[in-house]
């Protein structure tokens, strides 16, 4: 049953492929930096250059001010003043993210290494109770030390993330002066450090955890991998906070300041008289950029997590197949160097020239990545499988061969794709769904919201049939162990769909920053224009997260069933069902917080905007400035009150029903959450997404018809306006928080199922 | 084991309470008509009369010109239009859901006959095989026979109360003239007659068919039961119609009428000069009660299908125990005794003469029937049940106490009444949750809508507690046969459930018609306050209507299971969660569909209002008269043609997956709908219900708080129109509209069980 890669060679190819993902991460930023926002006093004049892609060149466009020092210096200000608001708000989230941090490490050391009574003895293995394996408390404490390993760096990924886009927001409006193309470029590129960054980041932590802890554990790879799920449980719970509370900020403020300059002051949006303009800039890089760092992230370390922990009770795991066994960290290693390949199509392959070219470029992307893996997993799964191997199934060994194994894979990575292409096509304005909710504006807000609604819940169906389909095909091939990997099909191209979700809330900022700098509205436009093609990449990503999601969830949710020791879930058990049908409930209990919360924090950023125009005289008049760090401090303050009750909703749940209700309760939870919602959060982003292109595309007025329910300030308009508003929260904090909620309680209850299942269900113990 | 209530004593007891329901009724009804609307040349003037709660009393109040009979003839025209327009639209509907019922029809008989060939020998029986049963063809015919009077049931249910509620509108409104307690009590009235008529018809031809069959299946009873679940899928089949048809109607004609008039007109709600307000109240009766009703038919009649086939396999059918079988027929007649005696408390016990007296009387209806029924219940069990019995439970025998089966109702019955209090609570303007959202009204459309789906969201989750637990009790006493009389109980007060429920309807229609009939203002006050009453009543009766439909469906759900013949769902097995996602996805797939045929059909409207409003000279001054017969026309059209997808997905939805698919991965489809399916109707109708008192919180302007907001104009009382317009297709046509969907899917399931077991699961079978 041998291999044709070795060890040895797994060992190598592993952190080399993490260490080129990083030095490219680092390339693309050194080209992002040679666009100075810094004065250039003494800059010599611009020569010829040959440089097909670097930023010497001769300037396309001269009339839009290229030389007005004035500009870069403005820019370089506000730059200044969003990237300081963005880090001093994470630091607060973090303080407190920390205290969490603390407190549920001390938990899970407790409860883990209560299960076999703090004994440091060695104990008979669960599944194969002829070996023995470690103590429980070998267990509790390396658990804890991943999650805290897993927290750390989905915090730093996000962080990184934000002090990339923040660099990169102001440089790409500067660009936007030579035109669409090259202002495309530096987004993308800085999208692309954030992507490759993050990727080959947890790759290399993962990688080198499972090594360290290898030293202690040794052959005890049952025990070792059980600890690993700590990573992604750390990971996913500070995701939960930078979603839910990068979400509430950004919201917050986006909605209080439109509310207040669009509507009341006829102001247009970023408008640097608006008090919460900073705020709603800010709210971008911690909710769109920081938060879905985290996210996507978390869902990377929990899908290899539950493939890892699925193996090591496999034939991988009991024969000690090393290869075989990182078969998932060699799918992301492989999808990293295809990343790469697929990045330079945008960045050096081609060029962009005109705006309708944008969305082409990024739906090339997408496909590019995707063949190209397809093959990148063939090649994986013919070299570090045996032909035939064994994988655990609740109970039984169940044979599987390595093309089957390669079917599941692809299949995950291929329902991400069709994911990712419907979501495109009902939140693009260049597609009648979109247009028809625009054309509903003719009769006022409330037919674009019944429209958008109606979108929104439609767009729900062909993702879900994507979704089963790659469920029904890995499931019977390869058991949960099928799912984990289809998971980690979908997201193996992680370097790519993140670069193309950063993009969007760069492009976002550079608006913002051309609109405060006092730039000229062509700038505007092209910016605008790189936003609107933002929205339908920011909703493709939430598609491709929430398919992740949803895939990750169930793979984590058979691994805790599996390490629960249950071998059916019975529906027509009335523990279970009435699990399945409170977890149904949460995905919109969540919801109503998430939403109420930016609406009442959306409400004090209103009255404070509103007590700015009417007390700072001179502030409409552009004679006075705001004070917009008043308003990024309501913004902070807002998201870190709020986002408690919901992330404990999400944090308690599984510890409260695995305690009192025990295993099967948890289990029905755990499914019902998952498959209710996946499709609040599908039609949450979409509807959302939806009715921002609707109004962009009233605005842009790029067609006959989009003429007609124009200009900028038309009842239609105006009607879209109010849509957008009421998209914001939806696809910006709840939509996206959900598959969080439905990832974090499988992974939380999957870590403490040895808990459970030794003191779980105390309510029916004592009646 | 015999029980107290003979044999004899049952086959007296059952008809003798449905024939005083109906009695009851038409005493009602004999009241309500003593309110003329019809011209009184030669009247004589009215004397003193001692009748307490007669009609000839002295007036209470003059001012209102109670003696122009000029009012009094034009409410009869408006009536008389309203009802032509109803019945118009109900006959063209009933034409093509009687086409749906004969092929339907031949459908059941072809797939259940196929089950065994046709043979025309008797068999063995399915859980007993040394008996022998009636052939699977007798099955086929008795099946088809009971789903065409079930059919033909529901229609009548829904046809009757229409009839009776454009027959008591008129009469409201001029009893408004007398009082507002004169005019409630009228509204009332006809809401009693219309729920005693449905509860006590449902009653007996349900029990006439059980002794008609009985004749031919003897001693048969797995059989003969089997068969009689025909009835409860007629009755859903044609409400699913009703619901969805009448729904998009009123939806249509309310959206389109509002958008023109109140936005663009400027003219108020129900002016006889808009062209769509017939439209518009012909909707209230369509939708709101002849939908309503086959609904809540529908779900009677289901549970106790349901109660009645597993109690079949139990041992009270085994043993032929014939009082103990009936048992689920009993508790619904004491229901109407008790119900009978809940209404004199609102209509002879007390009067009401104020406004604010209006919505604890209607909650009082509900507090009184809650608790004289468990009193009820607890006789019937203690005289009807023996002190021990078993119970079929997925293979085995259980079991069963008498007090357990008595707490089973039981928490059914108060579960009924903890949903409608929360559901009060979260709609009715009184309380914090709608006035939060009248107060976000401040700021504009967006954060109406924000606020108002995050309450919506809220809101679902104290009654999804309230449904696990009745699920976890009466699923732990009595398997399956507990959850069916759960649901029963929760129903058991279904006369005055809908009695509250229908008289909401005819005081929006009251409202109407006073406005037309251009009565004064203060007429049309007190009209306003009827509604809004009936705002909340409406969103408690889609509680209970949705509450019962989640324990139906579930009890239908383990039928099929059994009859199916699979002793586990389990939720770890490939074609069973791939069901559970699908089947999740149902309830938004569905609501898209019906939200954007009423938005579709609500332009069309709009299209035609503004084109009688410009090409109509003197229509807007007064002098012209509309064409209210080609906006009938339109909803009429748009709802026929608009409810045949919908529809179609619900029905072919189980037939498609039984039969490609096999049963495993139905139960996941009917397990998934289920749960995900509660949670957005109860978020849709609260939401919607919120938002339409929101509005008129606004407007009656009864607080210091709500005249800041005001008055009819201002710019929050235009942002909380549009909230209100939001919610109607949610409220009014896809929200109701689900839990038929779950309850419909599920006894579809459970008819076609025996085929989908013999000939099921073609796909995987070919595969």
């Amino acid at each position: 049953m041998a291999v044709l890669l070795s060890t040895l060679a797994t060992e190598i190819v592993i952190p080399v492929a993490a260490v080129i993902g990083i030095v490219f991460s680092l390339v693309q930023w050194f080209i992002v930096s040679r666009v100075k926002v810094t004065l250039e006093r003494h800059a010599p004049p611009a020569g010829p250059n040959s440089n097909k892609n670097g930023f010497n060149d001769y300037l396309i466009e001269e009339e839009e001010g290229l030389h007005d020092q004035n500009v870069v210096a403005k820019c370089a200000e506000i730059q200044n003043a969003i990237s300081e608001g963005a880090t001093s708000f994470l630091f607060t989230e973090y303080q407190y993210v920390g205290v969490f941090m603390v407190v549920f490490a001390i938990l899970i050391f407790l409860f883990l290494g209560s299960v076999e009574g703090f004994s440091t003895k060695s104990q008979p293995c669960t599944y194969d109770a002829q070996r023995t394996c470690k103590p429980a408390l070998a267990t509790a404490i390396f658990s804890t030390v991943a999650f805290v390993l897993g927290g750390v760096t989905s915090i730093l990924s996000g962080f990184l993330g934000m002090k990339i886009a923040t660099y990169a927001n102001a440089r790409t409006t500067l660009e936007a002066r030579k035109g669409v193309g090259k202002a495309f470029i530096v987004a993308f590129r800085s999208g692309a450090v954030m992507g490759f960054l993050l990727a080959a980041n947890g790759l290399l932590v993962l990688y080198i955890t499972i090594n360290v802890f290898k030293v202690y554990y040794g052959d005890d790879w049952e025990g070792l991998f059980e600890s690993i799920t700590g990573y992604g449980l750390g990971g996913s719970a500070m995701a939960l906070f930078g979603r839910v509370g990068g979400g509430i900020y950004t919201k917050a403020a986006d909605v209080g300041a439109d509310l207040v300059g669009k509507v009341e002051r006829n102001i247009p949006e970023d408008d640097p008289r608006n008090p919460a303009v900073i705020a709603d800039n800010v709210g971008d890089n911690v909710g769109d950029i920081a938060g879905m760092g985290s996210d996507l992230f978390g869902s990377y370390a929990e899908s290899s997590c539950a493939a890892l922990v699925v193996a090591s009770i496999s034939s991988f795991g009991i024969n000690h197949e090393f290869t075989s066994m990182l078969y998932p960290l060699l799918i992301s290693s492989m999808g990293i160097l295809i990343c790469l390949i697929t990045t330079l199509f945008a960045t050096d392959f081609f060029e962009i020239k005109a705006v309708k070219e944008i969305e082409p470029a990024l739906k090339k992307q997408l496909i590019i990545s995707t063949v190209l893996m397809t093959v990148g997993i063939a090649i994986i799964s013919w070299i570090a499988l045996p032909s035939s191997f064994t994988i655990y199934n609740f109970g039984v060994q169940k044979v599987v061969k390595n093309w089957q194994l390669f079917l599941c894979v692809a299949v995950g990575l291929w329902a991400g794709l069709i994911i990712g292409f419907v979501t495109e096509y009902y939140t693009s304005n260049a597609y009648s769904p979109v247009q028809d909710v625009a054309d509903s504006c003719r009769t006022g807000a409330a037919t674009n919201v019944i429209f958008g609604l109606a979108l929104g819940y439609k767009s729900v169906i062909i993702p879900i049939f994507a979704i089963a389909v790659s469920i029904f095909v890995s499931f019977s091939f390869a058991a949960m162990y099928g799912i984990a990997v289809a998971a980690l099909g979908m997201l193996s191209t992680i370097a790519t769909g993140l670069a193309i979700d950063a993009y969007g809330p760069i492009s976002d900022n550079a608006g913002g920053i051309a609109e405060m700098a006092g730039m000229s509205h062509r700038i505007r436009e092209r910016t605008d224009a790189l936003d609107a093609a933002g929205n339908t990449t920011a909703a493709i990503g939430k598609g491709f997260a929430i398919g992740s999601a949803a895939l990750v969830s169930l793979a984590l949710f058979g691994a805790f069933v599996s390490r629960a020791a249950i071998s059916t879930v019975d529906v027509l058990t009335p523990k279970v069902f009435i699990g399945l049908i409170v977890g149904a409930m949460l995905p919109t209990g969540f919801s109503a917080m998430t939403m109420k919360s930016v609406g009442s924090a959306a409400l004090k950023m209103v009255e404070e905007v509103r007590r700015q125009f009417n007390t700072i005289p001179g502030l409409m008049e552009g004679t006075a400035k705001p004070s917009y760090a008043t308003c990024v401090k309501i913004s902070t303050d807002a998201s870190i009150k709020e986002m408690i009750p919901p992330g404990a909703l999400v944090i308690l749940t599984p510890l409260i029903v695995g305690t009192l209700f025990g295993v099967e309760t948890l289990s029905g939870v755990l499914a019902g959450s998952l498959v209710s919602g996946v499709q609040v959060a599908i039609s949450a982003s979409n509807t959302g997404g939806a009715w921002d292109n609707a109004k962009k595309y009233i605005e842009a007025g790029a067609s006959e018809h989009a003429r007609t329910l124009g200009p900028k300030g038309s009842d239609p308009h105006k009607a879209a306006v109010i849509g957008d508003t009421i998209g914001d929260p939806l696809k910006d904090t709840s939509g996206p928080s959900l598959n969080i909620l439905i990832k974090l309680m499988a992974v939380e209850s999957l870590v403490f199922a040895p808990f459970f299942a030794t003191h779980g269900g105390l309510l029916f113990k004592i009646f």
